[in-house]
């Protein structure tokens, strides 16, 4: 039922990520700071927050990859990450986008198509409200309203992901990734994965970390949602209610190796 | 002893707080952003935090509540406040403010009471000289320096609603509450919550999702400081030292129930 | 082979720490602003975390030191730091400067530079690499690139402290501590410290609030590194992943009593 080459990538990118320890610059969101430098320690990268204008170009250029989150935005903000951007594009270090709230206030929605229009971003990562607010004018997605179910939005995101040349991951109860051509899915995960603050975030910089690593922003995206949601799968095991959850997390992104990825990784393609 | 009513209060107003999932928009402190935003998620609501002049507007009219919190203030975070805060009183949002630190420096002082000054707030939340420092030249009550006890904070705090026409939440091992009118007296806590970072801020935002539920903002105050105080009463059952006991107080924000809530709040009517 | 007279000391100043329960004013980066806030309170000091220019003048006179971080800087917050810190000179508030990430980009390496040449600090905290990168042109000492050794950086650090005027504390497996004259050594510590976000940025608050009770910088730094080592080492017997770690240090910070102090301290002088 599940791939098993995809489940095999993922452990070997995990394996990867902890021999390489690559660098994640994150010009990300006061909130959850903490949380995804911890995410990313655990899972074996090194993460370095940095948004100065005035170092942004610098820090960038030794980075693995860079991770941009519109959480708690302000123009300042958004102007470090195209600055930081176009020099990730010039070194070909890939972009993870996080459109947080994009959709709900016009600030978020156009910073967020800003940041796509002038930057080459290899993914964006949101919920399906987030991710389809980002079709222009004139795109031939339904649009959020539209939206009833996972194919209503898989549907959208194959076109969305063609007409913006990126890779889509709309993440939740199942996770969609696609590049506009192929299409994989992520059933690992658990419901209090919902009570803790930025997992969505945190998501985002696992991706990045992969992304470091394996160069196909699919398989990366893909491989790091399984390790993601596995992380979920286990934590829950030990804890039961939101606060030891999102600590138990940290645990098992530190302890899950390449065989229990592989074995426990739950990727479906098309 | 305690007030059965308010109890039952309690249990409902966090049943249906699980139940409506408001939307919290937090413009706060950076120390406590992480946390609070957690503490929320745990208890049922839904929190955001959003501080940019561009679209503090927009976000304040999806919110059951807004949270103001002057921690790590600047000039252009007030701004913000009082631009959401506008809004907020437009709309009948009802608005929380946290006046962390107000009596310390001027700046504090100064922002504190021209938030209270331009809008309309139902409720503030401080320790007694963070309360007390809000007092205009002129105010009847006693002054920081002269209260040297319970009963002296509660006969300023009494005046002191009154003239700021707000209700008042003065937190500490014993907490009150008062419109000027009213005062109740809330018994739960226990004091490893002392040593927890941004416990008065959590007080407040759990406040403020209950003042999305509950329109009395006197008994939604209440009610929000017993079950918050119930939560640190739970979590020192498991934990003995504060890194554990923030975690276990996000699990018992989570797990107290509508009937333990009921049976657990120690509060007291005049 | 351990300093009894040092180890006896670490335990007088925890006690001593924990009575006077002195202020620490924090201008921080964001990724850590909670966990040292935490860290402060567990330990028994006071955390206040305030950066506007327009007040920290004034907080800042109320505080027995001022922690200085650059982890997440811009030019705003290094002037907030002058402005605070000289204000601390005159009054002879202890200044303890930890300069994240100083010698990965320009922005860091001058605003390090900058805060040391305009301010008297009491001391620096950092990795080898962060503190070798503070040595002016025409220094004496050998450069980053020629550490090979805890013995290289040892010279380096003698002769940079002197150069600098200031205590240098160098972090890592092994600590070193020193004033261009003595020169001590703490192996207190665990691995699992390395996993954990902002271990260094809380290194140094609690190094700010051992300052704050002990005016000699060497013996506060050294005790203070020895404290919160063994903090590492006691937390690795409950917790194997960083995670539960990171709670776990938090409580031990808070239970290590003066008598576990003195017979857990590794100090080495020279």
């Amino acid at each position: 039922m599940f791939d098993q080459l995809l489940a095999q990538k993922a452990g070997k990118n995990l394996s990867n990520l902890r021999e390489k320890k690559p660098l994640i610059h994150n010009i990300t969101n006061y909130v959850v700071m903490n949380y995804t430098a911890n995410a990313l320690l655990a899972c074996g990268a090194s993460p370095v927050m940095a948004h100065a204008s005035e170092e942004v170009v610098e820090m960038v250029s030794f980075a693995g990859a860079l991770v941009l989150n519109i959480g708690t935005l302000t123009p300042y903000w958004i102007d470090s990450m195209l600055r930081a951007g176009k020099r990730a594009n010039e070194l070909n270090v890939p972009i993870i986008l996080d459109p947080v709230g994009s959709g709900a206030t016009k600030l978020r929605t156009d910073s967020a198509k800003k940041l796509i229009d002038e930057l080459s971003i290899s993914v964006v990562r949101g919920n399906a409200s987030e991710v389809l607010s980002l079709a222009h004018e004139g795109s031939r997605t339904k649009g959020v309203d539209s939206v009833h179910s996972v194919d209503d939005a898989a549907d959208s995101a194959l076109i969305l992901a063609k007409e913006l040349e990126t890779t889509l991951a709309i993440t939740g109860e199942v996770d969609l990734i696609t590049d506009g051509e192929r299409i994989y899915r992520v059933f690992n995960g658990h419901e209090l994965m919902g009570f803790v603050t930025g997992t969505g975030c945190t998501a985002s910089v696992i991706i990045g970390a992969f992304l470091a690593i394996d160069r196909d922003p699919v398989e990366a995206t893909t491989t790091a949602l399984a390790y993601f949601g596995l992380a979920g799968e286990r934590a829950a095991k030990t804890a039961q209610a939101p606060g030891s959850f999102q600590v138990a997390m940290l645990d098992a992104l530190y302890t899950i190796d390449e065989k229990q990825m592989k074995e426990g990784a739950k990727i479906q393609s098309q």
